[in-house]
């Protein structure tokens, strides 16, 4: 159930209730892609750096530990003992980007698992079936996505076979949903937006998927190739067919400046591999700008990343250490960082919903946006 | 100021008084290599799993990041942010382990860095420089580390050498503990007992260092290449030559059960990589026996590693997590079994000091002498 509370401009500030608690929106839902999050980040620390869902991946967790297996051990939550909501994607972008022979047919996707090399087969139903294993609070449904630039013919093809799955989708969960032993029979399912970068195709399947009447509308699709000004484009040409009374969800995105246009554009919720990817390699996001740890001029700088930062790593470490620990190689020099950043993020989203909340969002967006592209002088 | 506060049998109960506060002995060190433990646990996770002292390497951090910058930064305690004991060792290890193109003299020790290459010499005086730079709680003096078996000649060639090391590493720690910037000026020295497998050697050797009047005293050159009844012949040779109003320390052990039969012949000091080591392979260490999680038998075992444990692996995950994290390469996986071997080694430890302290020692060591070795069949 979303209730949208306030609107200010067309930025959204909304609260989805689930059988697993609130969500705040916007919200930006932390990536844990096999159940952990990429730096060694445990449930507990979700919780610690504020973390409202937690991301995980069907596509990975099918193929390994399996998904009957978390099925038959309770479900998901239980497995990584996260309870709070969780999100879990369809498979889909994995199999179109991580899968070897992959065929595409009306049934589904034939490919290759890309840790042992074994034939799958994943269609709408057996996406949904994973999903009811895992038991996420959130199903999503199984798309392909198309990479950018895509040719306009196949794009539609594409984007209307995808739409013909999450009808399949819908029949599918609301079955699983019925069955006794299911993990979450309250899963919601939410429905995905294609159409690559055409905006006649993405709003003739906004309009179409809108009738369906799902728990939440992503934008799928971007984020793969195009840049960040077609990705705007396309938000402000889709949005106003999107129903206002769901949840929108920007898949895959993005940089903290990517989100903020994106909620000034009207997205609620977002995500996103960056916070712990960039901080392996040392970047790390801050108050004052973006930072590359390894930057020589912090060998020595006895600051914590960022002064004002109230995380786990800035209440203890300083630069100085975090940069000998990456360069070092030490798996605690990747965790701090991920631990910062994981922060960072949801914490800008906390301004950002307190913005709205206060009605001063048009102001914080005004400060933000340019600056959040920037560069850290300290 | 080590206090001897009573025995039973061989086996001792004392307290180490140093300027970082006290060490309740017997005790296991925890191993933070370059600054940090492996498997990414932060200097608060080890006050979590009731660590006392941490031991870092000179070694690597003469390398990386270097000891000058360290000293610059105010000494490994706040670099790390750890404020209790901390013990260096004296590179000598290393530089006989890992370094390469070494070369022996009088002088010291000229070797290339096994990071980069670069030429590098190493005495008494630069080990008890960079450990002084670090500002560590006890210092160990250098020596030469001689693999077994040895020839006769050689080892007593080696450990007369190592014994005038001695005298220099003591003249030149009390000099660096007089300089008016030194980090930690009542930096402690323990003397390393060396001599190999040769019970005449280890005897002369001892009771040489003996009259140096040292803060403690190492076994060194164990557990590396001998067997286990050869290691607990040499403890029982030498033992009645060290110091008993000083602390014991046997340099590099080991299993749980090698410990518990080092304090049954009067040590107080122990460190080994093996709880973070045997960890990253799913070796984990539980009251009911050794256990190797990657075991197919615990895939789908929701209980935690070990039913009565307390650590924080234990308190909200399950061997069927663990496993899959550990099989899915996610840091999480490690972290967790770090945490829960080092906790099991400092609870050991904890229970030892227990049994000397309540008077049943001898009991709680014929219990779990055997047993500290075995399997679990859980």
């Amino acid at each position: 159930m979303f209730t949208l509370i306030k609107k200010e401009g067309n930025a959204r500030r909304g609260r989805l209730e689930t059988p697993h608690g609130v969500i705040e929106t916007p919200v930006f839902m932390n990536v844990a892609t096999c159940g952990a999050i990429k730096g060694g980040l445990s449930s507990r620390d979700l919780e610690e750096v504020g973390c409202q869902v937690m991301l995980s991946n069907t596509y990975h967790l099918h193929i390994r530990p399996g998904d009957a297996l978390i099925h038959e051990l309770g479900g998901l939550h239980k497995f990584t003992d996260w309870h709070r909501p969780i999100l879990t994607d369809s498979g889909g972008f994995q199999v179109f980007s991580l899968a070897q022979l992959r065929r595409i047919k009306e049934e589904g996707v034939y490919f290759s698992s890309h840790v042992d090399g074994r034939h799958i087969f994943m269609g709408p139903e057996e996406s949904m079936r994973i999903q009811s294993h895992l038991g996420s609070t959130i199903a999503m449904a199984f798309d392909e996505c198309v990479e950018n630039p895509a040719e306009y013919k196949y794009a539609k093809e594409s984007c209307k076979r995808t739409a013909r799955w999450l009808e399949r989708c819908k029949t599918e969960l609301a079955r699983l949903n019925a069955l006794p032993d299911t993990v979450n029979p309250g899963q919601m399912l939410f429905g995905i937006n294609q159409g690559s970068t055409y905006e006649d195709l993405r709003i003739e399947n906004m309009k179409e998927i809108a009738e369906l009447d799902l728990d939440g509308y992503a934008i799928g699709g971007l984020a793969v190739g195009e840049s960040a000004e077609e990705m705007y484009r396309i938000i402000e040409a889709v949005e106003p067919y999107m129903p206002t009374e769901k949840p929108r969800y920007l898949m895959g995105v993005g940089t903290p400046q990517n989100i903020i246009e994106a909620v000034h554009r009207g997205v609620d919720f977002f995500d996103c591999v960056m916070p712990s990817r960039n901080a392996r390699h040392g970047n790390v996001f801050t108050w004052h700008g973006k930072m590359n740890i390894m930057n020589e001029k912090y060998a020595k700088d006895m600051r914590p990343l960022d002064e004002g930062c109230g995380c786990p790593a800035c209440r203890h470490y300083s630069r100085a250490y975090i940069r000998h620990l990456i360069k070092a190689k030490e798996a605690l020099g990747m965790r701090l960082a991920v631990l910062h950043n994981l922060w960072f993020y949801n914490e800008l989203m906390q301004k950002i919903r307190d913005a709205l909340d206060g009605g001063y969002f048009e102001s914080f967006y005004n400060k933000y946006h340019d600056f959040l592209a920037e560069r850290s002088t300290d």
